[in-house]
C-alpha cells in the first residue's frame, strides 16, 4: 500500500506545477487505520506547504497516523516555519518520504530531527518518480542555474519549416497543446532573435487559466524589430533580452522604454555568453527554461552544455528540402563520436505523431 | 485454432524472404484432427509451391485433412503446375486462406475450382498480416514496378552525417543489422551517385550466408568514379548504372566494359526519370527496391512518387551543423499541406534507437 499512498501523494505534488516555481513539487498524505484522513499539496509560492495543508484538511485526529510525503519536510524556516516541527507537534508517529531534499538547508537533517523525537521514518518510496516530478527543483536548489528543457516539432526528415518557412502545422494538435501545457509549467521560454525574425511569434500560453512564462530573446546585436509581437507585448508580458556589452545603446533604451529587461553577458564566440546568462537567470529566481530554439540557438545551447533535457515531437511528414531549417543548425559537431548524446531516451504516440523525450548525457 | 496454424503458416512463408522474389511469400500446414501433419513454404523462384512442399512433406495420409495456406493456392500453369489440382488430387477437404491472390491469373479463381470440387474454403483468416508478409508481391504483380522502400538512419536532429562527412555510425550495431537483414530480402539497393562519391560505399549485404541486393546507381551525368568500390565490384555484383540520354558515351562504354548496366531514361528536370526508372526494372524483373539515398535522390523519388515504404532509425545523438547532410533535401515541399503524409506509423526501440515505419500516402 505505500506505493499506493505515495502515487497519490504525486497526484497532488504535481497539481502545483508552474505555481511554486522556485519551490519544490509536493504532495502529503495521513493515513490512519488504512484511511486516508487528510491532504495537501503546495499550491503557491510562499503559501503553506503541502504538509501543513494536509493537516489542515485533515478530517480525524492525526496523532498516531502516518504521513505520506515525496519530499523530505524542511527543517528550516523559510517562507513558513519548518514542517518537521509541525509534524512533531501533531505527534504523527511515522513519515514515509519519496526522495531526500538535495536542498543544502535540509539534505537530511529533516529526516534526522523526526528520528530524533522518536517519529518512524522509511526513505525512498517511488524514488525515480519523486525525483523526476521535481527535476526542475532538484537541479536548481543545488546548481542555483536553470533547468533547460530544449523542445522542438520536426517532420520525419528533420525539418522545422519549409524552405519557404512555413512551419504551421508541422506537429497535430494535441501535440501542440502539451507544449503549451509546458509553457504554463516552466518559469520561462527562452527563443534565438532568428526565431522573432522568421516567424514573430507571442511565445505565450494559450490554456484557459494558464500564465504566460517569462519571455527571454537571446540577441547578440539587438536585432529584434521594434514592430515585433513580443516588443509590442512586453508591457503586459516580463520579457527579457539577453544581449553582449558590443549592443547599440540606443536600441537598449528604446526596448526598456518598452519594459523590456536587458541583461548583459560576455561574449562567446561573438554571442551572448549562455553559461553566463543562466547564472543571471538562476540569480533572478527563475528556475526553470523551455527552449525553442531555433537551430543556431539550440546548437549554442548544447554546445556550451546549458541544456537538461530534450522532448522531440516527431510529424508523419516529410518536408525536404536542402535550405530547410533544422531544428540543431550552428556550425555542428564535427565527428559523430564527439556529438551530444541522449540518455534514458523514451518514447510514445500522440495522435499521429511520435514524442520522444531525453536527458542530456556526458558531454558538458 | 485456425488463426494459430494461420500464423504458423505465416512464420513458414517468411522463411522464403529474399529467395523467391518476384514470386509471393507463402506457407502452407496440413492438419488433421489437430494435428500437424504436413508443412510447407515456397523456398526458391521457381521451385515448387509451398502447397506442394507441404503434401511431399505429409507424415500420414492427407485425405480429409484441412490445409492452410496464407495465399490463394495459384490455379495457373507457371514455372510449376497449378497447386489447386493438386490440392483437388490429394482430397484435402477443406482449404483455409490468408489472403486472396491480386495477380489476375489467379485472383479468386483458385476458389472457385476448390469450391467446384466440393471443396470447403475459408478466406481471411489473418488477412492483414497474409497481406503485409507479401506487400512486395502485391505491388509488383499487379502494377510490374517495384515495390520501394525508403530507409535512412538519422540523429534525433534529423542529420544523416556530420558537417565533415562522418556518418560512421550514428545508429547502433543492431539498428545496422536489421538493414543488413533487409538488403538480403529486397531484390535491389538504390543510391544516387552523390552518395557513392562522398560515402564510396559496397552496398553489399554482410550478414552470413546473405545475398547481395543488385546494385542501382542513378547517376544523370555518369560522374560515378572510376576507382569506386562500385566499379570496381561490378565484375562480382550485379550492378546497374541508371542514367540520361545525356550521359557521355565514353564513360558509358568503360563502365559497360566492367560489367555495368546501363540503364536509360527521359530527363526529368535534368535528371533520370525515376517512373521510367521504375517501369524499366519491373521489367527486368526488380519487384524490391530499398532506396538509401541520399537526400537528393530521396527527394526525387517521393516528389515522383515512386516510394511505398518508409523506414527511419533515429539514433539518440544530436549532430547539429546548418551544412550537415539531411535524409530528404533537394528543393523541398513549399507548404507543410504540399509534403508527403506518411500513414500507419508504428514505432519501436531497437537497443538505443527508435525506429519508425510507415508507408507513403495520398500523394502521388
Amino acid at each position: 500500500m505505500d506505493k499506493e499512498y505515495m502515487k497519490l501523494a504525486l497526484e497532488l505534488a504535481e497539481r502545483g506545477k508552474g505555481r511554486v516555481n522556485p519551490n519544490p513539487l509536493v504532495g502529503a498524505i495521513i493515513v490512519k487505520d488504512n484511511k486516508i484522513i487528510g491532504e495537501g499539496y503546495h499550491k503557491c509560492y510562499g503559501k503553506a506547504h503541502a504538509e501543513v495543508n494536509a493537516f489542515e484538511n485533515a478530517i480525524e485526529n492525526v496523532e498516531g497516523a502516518t504521513m505520506y510525503v515525496t519530499l523530505e519536510p524542511c527543517s528550516h524556516y523559510g517562507k513558513t516555519p519548518p514542517c518537521v516541527e509541525r509534524i512533531i507537534k501533531e505527534k504523527i508517529s511515522k513519515v514515509v518520504i519519496g526522495s531526500l531534499d538535495p536542498n543544502p538547508l535540509v539534505a537530511g537533517r529533516g529526516v534526522k530531527r523526526l528520528r530524533e523525537h522518536g517519529i518512524d521514518v522509511e526513505i525512498g518510496v517511488l524514488e525515480e518518480e519523486c525525483k523526476k516530478v521535481n527535476e526542475v527543483f532538484m537541479k536548481y536548489i543545488v546548481s542555483k542555474m536553470p533547468f533547460v528543457v530544449m523542445k522542438w516539432a520536426m517532420s520525419l526528415d528533420g525539418k522545422i519549416a519549409t524552405v519557404s518557412g512555413d512551419s504551421k502545422w508541422i506537429s497535430g494538435e494535441k501535440s501542440r497543446e502539451n507544449v503549451h501545457n509546458l509553457r504554463n509549467e516552466l518559469s520561462a521560454i527562452m527563443v534565438g532573435v532568428e526565431t522573432v525574425i522568421k516567424d514573430n511569434p507571442m511565445l505565450t500560453c494559450r490554456i484557459e487559466n494558464g500564465r504566460n512564462p517569462i519571455r527571454i530573446i537571446v540577441d547578440s546585436k539587438l536585432r529584434i524589430p521594434m514592430d515585433s509581437n513580443i516588443v509590442n507585448s512586453s508591457s503586459n508580458i516580463r520579457t527579457i533580452v539577453a544581449t553582449t556589452e558590443e549592443a547599440c545603446k540606443a536600441k537598449e533604451e528604446a526596448l526598456k522604454s518598452k519594459d523590456i529587461v536587458i541583461i548583459h553577458t560576455q561574449s562567446h564566440e561573438e554571442r551572448v555568453d549562455l553559461e553566463e546568462l543562466m547564472k543571471i537567470l538562476g540569480e533572478l529566481g527563475i528556475d526553470s527554461i523551455l527552449l525553442e530554439g531555433g537551430g543556431t540557438l539550440n546548437f549554442s545551447a548544447l554546445k556550451q552544455g546549458i541544456v537538461d533535457k530534450i522532448q522531440v515531437y516527431i510529424a508523419p511528414k516529410i518536408i525536404g528540402g536542402e535550405k530547410a531549417r533544422t531544428p540543431v543548425s550552428g556550425n555542428g559537431f564535427e565527428l559523430i563520436r564527439e556529438c551530444v548524446k541522449v540518455e534514458n531516451l523514451i518514447y510514445k504516440k500522440i495522435d499521429e505523431d511520435v514524442y520522444l523525450e531525453g536527458y542530456i548525457g556526458g558531454r558538458k
